[in-house]
């Protein structure tokens, strides 16, 4: 049986609660099951040098987990001097994922930064921030807009993500740690409600996959993603 | 007036909530008004290399705070690379009182680690972090006895901390941020609740002090330590 | 028209050359049209501290590029004191790639490391990394039969890796630097050569895809991977 | 008995040398016993970032300890490619020290530099720090205003720093390394002649300690200051 | 005997290989016998703080070596994060040197950068990578003038580098990797075809040298040199 | 008229101050006219692992500057988090000149290091460092035989350095910072009292030179090293 006594398509239950910073112009803590992210969402007047004068803006992401997010403690990157490997392809993809979720040129020349901080680990810690940091970008979005400082009615494209596996030969979606660390196939899809795909990354851990397994799991990852889009739209009512 | 109306030598609402982590021995969430600390004990089988064969535990601690816990964000210290003096002064600090708090002989050969990770910050998180601190260690000393890992009954030294600080010439108590960043003289007191230092850490930042100002100041602080025991008590219930 | 007068699903003229190191245990440069890489296999007589008594080898790679393998040129890495956080993301794709190439426990307690280096950048040097690599993998195995290190005969799933893009409305394979710059969908699949896929990474550049898009992108990349399968062959008789 | 025949609350014999550098616009070198700390004051016509434009000083101090400046070796900071928090802490402080020494506002805008190396430490180093740096600072501020450069008279605060401990039940003043090591508490005080204080901060090493001992301990510190400041005043002469 | 069937005086085969980067402005692969070393010569239209508004240009060089160049794999210098004390010395020569074969004064305001990465190395790559340099840097001037970015006729001096050794009590020329490891002395020198030095770098490995050893050693290196330079200048034809 | 009223051939005044340090196992204070090094020798009673098992010793140096040991003041590499190139070369130049000064089977399985750092920089320290660095060396193993710690008597080879270099057309021994600065030809010898050389620098700055001008510089720096070979055996006496 799954945890949360849930069927192999299921998500665990998915809690976005928004305004959990009393500064952050965005922030949200988002939690699949007992994965909990704190995503804050902060803007800056100023865009990286590449993109002065052009007339756009730019979104980028950062992660970090504590050191006790885990079931075991791990080094604090800060003190060993060094972001890992794993870290800063999952703050690329977070990056990546909320650029393609706003035009940027409709932001003005303005840098928002997604801070995605895992409170606690249990598997799911990307997809998770990608769809927590989603909606922290649209409250900063918005209190821009109240504030004035943001004129144009910033085009946003709704999309969450969701973790999608193999274990013991049948698709899952949504694995908690446990099921991770025995998953045969790992993979994560950001996508629209619609089906659109923005990222895909599959991953053979212990078994090649054919075919027909990646298309179950992209039928079972896009449907969990139509819930999930529902879900940040509820937050942000 | 000051936040939440209260006296020059009040405290804000504290509140401590044990046990906000899944996974860590210890853990609690600390709050001094808006300022939040979330702190995890964990414990390690094994002592640094200047302990080996002596018999005796160790305590540590490591502190962070989120890039955006305060009111602009700052650099995330894992992706410069380098953690400010200020972290490091600050868990110095925490490390230095927490070992004063427990005999590290009725340890065993053990490393408890405390990570105090700032997730909103309003002024006063060193102390919070002691203080909070305190009780995390406590929580998981008590789960390595109920494991019957720790055999030994740990002499403990109950203990908390609180700022204190002279703003407008009045002698204040547990600043917020604002008072702070205005304060001319900042005094940050670890002591037990009937007294006795541990940390006594003053510094003249506009105006230099005077005896009586000093004694009035550690009047101050020590009143309100002892109310801070007491809320460490009523939380380890 | 594509560079080298190809079709929409044709590869760029594939080099492997085996043995261009004196020293390295196992090595080949593979060229993707103008991508040129270097890759050597070195062996060592230990695994990482992790895989200590379990009986089982392990496979690990690193990547660099030359400063100037690019149009212009970008930073030494070295000098810099920090690995960029896309040279991280690469070489954990193709460690991972090559750990599903060879079954671990056939290698004895060795590590075997892949360093692919790129002599000269036109897109796909990542794909043209993994090719390589697995031919310098096999030729470093095979020297190590010879020399009667290695008494089990090692375990293989010959597999390759390409690109795959969207152009102009356009599927294509292999894309060159100038292509994969304004592809609005860019893929990279590494898989064997009757289409069990280890590795599947999409981003959408400026452009969501969808399911239709999806499906002919893999169609185009596992046929490609057949082709460059029967390279890698050849090169190893 | 205590090195150098002396009483509890006396000093070591206390040596301050201006002038031992050939090319630092201010120079010192300060030895509290057999402690031995060259001190140079640097200064630039600039101020750091967040203070142009707002037509005042800075002053700002480093630390540093030669390898072979105490009983042992230790690593070089330069070597290892880091500084020690110890170290961190206490350039911090001498440079709040320094700070509260010298009204910014009649500095011009320039910065000026306490570089403070550990020739030979016996305990005491950041108070012999801040007891030469507080000279080196005069004279560069002489050199200045001989110089033409400065044209406002700076306004100055004579300031020194000593060592107070508990050792052996008894309160001591200015603690060689000997003492230092078994003290069972151990406070720095940062002062003016006449008692007005900077920096205060005390430190339980292996006891708690008491209002009592607390005020024994400032008693003596202060006492011990208005000797120091005595003989910086002699050294500028 | 001598690898290449060589005497004590004679050069191993040189080959310079003009053009090998599709990308860089000059280029070479230059091999001395089994060393192989390639040089890519990058321009930029600005030069370093200290030098502008000075009306000169910039040379500067940098170095690597591919982890498995070598008979054992090598750390990684990126992925350590930081050049070894080795890398650095070299890479200062090869520079200061390449600064002496050009008149700064006739580059314009633009840096000159000479990556010289070990493919190969068997001895004698900081002087295979001089050799090399010199013609990759002719080739980037020669297409800077054939753009009409350049135009000032730079003025060169054609210099080229050579190892010597002494082993066995003999003086020998261009030493590969294993003559090196057991030289009792090991000298590097840079100079013109006609004798002019511009870095002289000797070493006493085992054994202290005298005059006149010094003087065999200089005769023998000035006039492989004199073959150096002849050999670049006809792969420059 | 050179400083200090000498000839072209003459050094600045040697004082060579024997036991500066109160802890290391031998100390001097150099000083080449107003150059003045510290130099400390500390012993530790292990090898580096790559001479682990061999029976014989290790002799390493690390040097360093103070910031303001200079004309203006350089930044503090500890701070900076990484030596410079320039720092690196100069102490491994001093760590092979020291291991060719003593016979490593000579001194049991102990590391000894040589700590140079500059306190004032008036040209010369790399010279001025290895002609002191040779007496804490003797003195620190004298202390070592003294203690019956080191039961062989280690077989020394005494020996100094110099720089010599050509200033408009004169050769010139022993150059202060301002002749170093326009200098045409720049050598540093480290060489024994007859004249057998351990390393030879020359590089040309301005200008390439010919033979005869690198004999009459060699001619000229044996002839100093003669005069540092008596001073260091008067400083030992």
């Amino acid at each position: 049986m799954r945890s949360f006594q849930r069927g192999a398509l299921d998500l665990r239950p998915v809690i976005i609660t928004p305004g959990v910073s009393r500064y952050a112009e965005g922030s949200v803590q988002v939690e699949f099951g007992h994965t909990k992210v704190l995503v804050t969402c902060s803007t800056e007047e100023r865009v990286p040098p590449h993109l002065m004068g052009k007339g756009t803006g730019w979104v980028t992401a950062e992660y970090g987990m504590l050191p006790r997010a885990t079931h075991t403690r791990s080094h604090r990157e800060a003190a060993k001097g060094k972001q890992t490997g794993r870290t800063m392809e999952i703050q690329r993809l977070i990056g990546r994922s909320l650029r393609a979720a706003v035009d940027l040129t409709t932001l003005g020349t303005r840098t928002l930064t997604l801070d995605c901080d895992v409170i606690q680990a249990d598997g799911g810690t990307r997809t998770a921030s990608i769809t927590g940091a989603y909606v922290a970008l649209v409250l900063a979005l918005r209190s821009l807009q109240k504030a004035g400082t943001l004129t144009k009615t910033p085009k946003l494209t709704p999309m969450a993500a969701v973790s999608v596996g193999v274990v013991g030969g049948e698709v899952r979606v949504d694995l908690d740690y446990e099921e991770d660390s025995k998953a045969d196939v790992d993979l994560n899809i950001v996508a629209t409600g619609d089906g659109r795909m923005v990222e895909v990354q599959g991953t053979a851990e212990h078994q090649l996959f054919d075919r027909k397994t990646m298309d179950a799991m992209l039928d079972g990852g896009l449907a969990a993603i139509q819930q999930l889009v529902v879900a940040q739209a509820k937050a942000l009512e």
